[in-house]
């Protein structure tokens, strides 16, 4: 996409990034889980985040909660909102990037092509996690009762019911949550955290 | 505006911002800096973030350079694009707030009701600084040559010479920059932001 802003002066950002590592003690990123909705994203995102803090990182949670009432809150679920929505959200993911934190985001975000932007926007410390769970599984779990509201038509443009969701084809990380629990699945991803943004 | 999104189920962040203001050991907040082009934005907010970040405060700059370019790159400069740039901002300012984060944001933002939506999206830990500088002294300044580029019919929309600059009629704080000089502005914005996002 084009830029419309011309005249904009580039001026450097006096506090570089590598300084703000050199003080938080680890690297600042990206992990961008992506799955259907029940397939465990804002369940360990927000779990890593307490443990993340507890450690001494900087880390924080970008999700529905946080973006769909605010950043978003002028955008539906149809296939360009939710582009538009993606495209935001990675935006907003390079700025905490360049701040130094650690974005834990949580979004469905079903195309890859959105996905990728993202990851173009954010840079090499982009991670994209795929939390892999069968449609049937997530139904069956149906935690918020949403997969029911889909089925009965209360829910248009739903992902796996009434939109589609395009698995990632080379995530960096895949967590099987249909076999591993919360737990094991978060000390995986601890693991792999501390290897990725470790200064 | 209304929330297009339903069905999104409200996820408490599990790290209270009141955690993170306590290991930061200062509060998070929203410095919102505006005035005309060339009253001194830009040049103050990077030199309060490089005094910040060397006293151990976590501060984080949002301007043209590092919007523009990346979360609102498909607006322009008219009045509706205008609006929907400096929304998108008080929502990012918001998110870095919930992180615990100070926001120094370097923006025009000439209409006083986008300066209102912004300020209710981030709720009591945002503060208007007014830059206080004449047309006059900032097109004499006209440090990135944008003013003679409006005058000259190169630049649509340009605050303070095609397009309105409304002044706050309360702002938090106002900076005479017209008369005080870059050291002395930051000196007084540094008691200030001790004493507001003191814990």
């Amino acid at each position: 996409m084009g830029i419309k802003s011309r005249n904009i002066t580039a001026v450097p950002h006096r506090v570089k990034v590598q300084e703000r590592w050199r003080v938080n003690n680890h690297k600042g990123g990206v992990l961008w889980f992506t799955g259907l909705s029940g397939s465990g994203k804002t369940t360990l995102a927000f779990e890593l985040e307490k443990i993340l803090f507890s450690e001494g990182y900087h880390a924080y949670v970008l999700d529905g909660d946080n973006i769909r009432q605010g950043l978003s809150s002028d955008l539906g679920f149809n296939h360009e909102d939710r582009t538009e929505n993606i495209r935001r959200i990675g935006e907003v993911a390079a700025l905490f990037t360049g701040a130094g934190t650690i974005v834990l985001s949580a979004f469905i975000s079903p195309y890859r092509s959105d996905r990728s932007l993202a990851r173009k926007a954010v840079g090499e410390s982009f991670h994209e996690i795929y939390l892999s769970a069968n449609l049937g599984i997530c139904e069956a779990r149906d935690t918020k009762g949403l997969y029911k509201k889909a089925h009965n038509g209360e829910i248009p443009n739903f992902t796996g019911v009434s939109a589609p969701y395009e698995c990632p084809t080379s995530p960096d990380l895949t967590i099987d949550t249909e076999n591993l629990s919360i737990e094991d699945s978060t000390t995986f991803l601890m693991h792999y955290i501390k290897r990725v943004f470790k200064m």
